[in-house]
């Protein structure tokens, strides 16, 4: 039996096995986990968070292994944490695993962790932020988020990243489908893919087009507040879309470049470091209230499927019975 | 000033513009929301909630508009709620309203919300949940929920429904997205629109398939149940597959009659009772989580953003803050 201390330990000194069993732990709320993710958190903070989003067919993986090659070639290590959400059942996010733990089987360098589960407590997000967490610890330099571009949950892991990676292809629609699925506002740097189709063109205007508009309606908002933003508005970032074909590596130095200016703002930049503020204040919220319902559902116990049972029989409605459970739980 | 108690009359006097005022006050969560619905609530109970989901091409809105036409030829008051958060901006969802309303704008017996909004607290199920109950108790018969078929927050709003028809369109492979988006599951009836494409035959053999499976499965977990399962199977409820093409109006007078078959379930078997019964307790489990953290923000007020401005400044961890924010809460 290990403690949680040597545990930690071990995955502070980048032993594999350790940093799969925090992962395991974690993921499992198996006893100790809390009590782990505390031990290593003085040892995180250093790894950069790249997010890599985009629909299936935007040659996304293609793509990740590229970055993959790029940052093992300069000498950082390299965490990835791919998210499937749509396949809880279907082995699609395993089999990719696979297919990229047979290239970099070999390098100590790279560690590989799916998430294809949905529907726990929390929510894919806050996997993935402790998943993320470890691999910080665990001394990855660079940690890839791999989500595919759809729902909530999925803007939500986008969202806790230092810098965001969004992979259109040409001809799927994807740039119409950025601008309303919310993905447009966390785009820190756009990669048009297999830019060899036709189409490639057409995809970047109207990329360029909603950067630009969404520059504008900055520009306007920060007009509005004056003074103070005045000065942060002139590190700002606008988004660059670069043209790549990954199955060739055409592009690739270039999106490397983009997203290491990105890195270097985010880090060099007041407006860079007030945007990191945020996102660690937004995930704060969202672990409360994580940590809420566990508390609830733990101190309220058996009293939450007694109340179902009264609204079931119509003798109370559902709101007077929430307003009774939650006061329950506070103890009045 | 109207009383809350006036606008709930007004509402269940079926009153058009008490009802949408209803809704705005309550998706506002303005002063006395709580206090509406819970006049409301007495009223409710009496509608058929008929959920319809289905990727964007699928052909989902005429077919809906094909339902309405059905169900108010056959007398019924029709509520109408359109969910497509993928468009928080666009007017996507605005315009697909106004070509309805267009068809049905002398028509009182017909009344059409849109909730194209997203990242409310609580989110869409929340918003979708309260809407239609405000249809119940105005009178609506029948109340459509029509949804996207993607992402976590749209599978809530479908399982929320009494009836699920699931619809999907040759050719684009949504047989399969719905196995894994665990669409499945919650599919009552299955609808293969534009049946006069190529590729219907294969679509309606893969639902037929996937059904099978499912049937199986169900009928093997059973099995490890015994007894009292062994009674409540001979009730059970196989989704039927059918065929139509919503623009002419084809197969539609059969789709009509399978939905009408699983409410007629849905309303007289225990097994059918007892579904309701379980989606009303997931239904308080989801409220209890939305009052809590509405509760939590109220009583700890700066409290969260003095803890994030700590973890920011690495002072404290961010799982040790959260602890101390729920005791906090709980006034330990």
């Amino acid at each position: 039996v290990t403690s949680v201390a040597d545990l930690a330990q071990r995955v502070i000194a980048s032993e594999p096995r350790a940093t799969a069993r925090a992962m395991r732990i974690v993921d499992d709320r198996t006893v100790g986990w809390s009590e782990l993710l505390k031990t290593l958190w003085p040892h995180t903070g250093r790894a950069w968070i790249l997010g890599v989003t985009g629909s299936p067919g935007a040659g996304k993986s293609t793509l990740c292994d590229g970055l993959i090659e790029a940052y093992r070639a300069g000498g950082s290590r390299v965490g990835v944490v791919a998210v499937d959400p749509t396949s809880p059942y279907s082995g699609g996010a395993i089999l990719g695993d696979r297919v990229r733990m047979a290239r970099h089987a070999t390098d100590d360098g790279v560690f590989i962790r799916s998430l294809a589960t949905r529907g726990q407590l929390g929510g894919l997000s806050r996997s993935a932020r402790d998943v993320v967490r470890i691999l910080d610890a665990s001394g990855y330099d660079v940690v890839l988020v791999e989500t595919v571009g759809v729902g909530q949950d999925e803007l939500d892991v986008t969202r806790s990243a230092h810098t965001t990676l969004v992979v259109v292809a040409p001809g799927m629609g994807d740039e119409v489908q950025a601008s309303k699925a919310g993905i447009l506002e966390c785009a820190d740097v756009f990669a048009v893919n297999k830019a060899d189709r036709p189409g490639a063109d057409g995809a970047m205007r109207d990329l360029e087009l909603m950067v630009a508009l969404g520059d504008e309606s900055r520009r306007a908002l920060s007009k509005t507040h004056a003074g103070t933003e005045q000065r942060a508005d002139s590190d700002g970032w606008t988004p660059p879309i670069l043209k790549c074909i990954a199955t060739r590596g055409e592009g690739m130095p270039e999106l490397v470049a983009a997203l290491r200016r990105h890195r270097d703002w985010s880090e060099g930049t007041e407006r860079g470091r007030a945007r990191r503020r945020t996102r660690l204040a937004e995930e704060l919220r969202a672990t409360l209230r994580d940590a809420l319902i566990e508390a609830a559902v733990f101190a309220l116990g058996d009293r939450v499927d007694a109340a179902a049972s009264d609204v079931e029989q119509r003798e109370v409605d559902p709101y007077t019975a929430t307003d009774r459970l939650v006061e329950q739980f506070r103890g009045r």
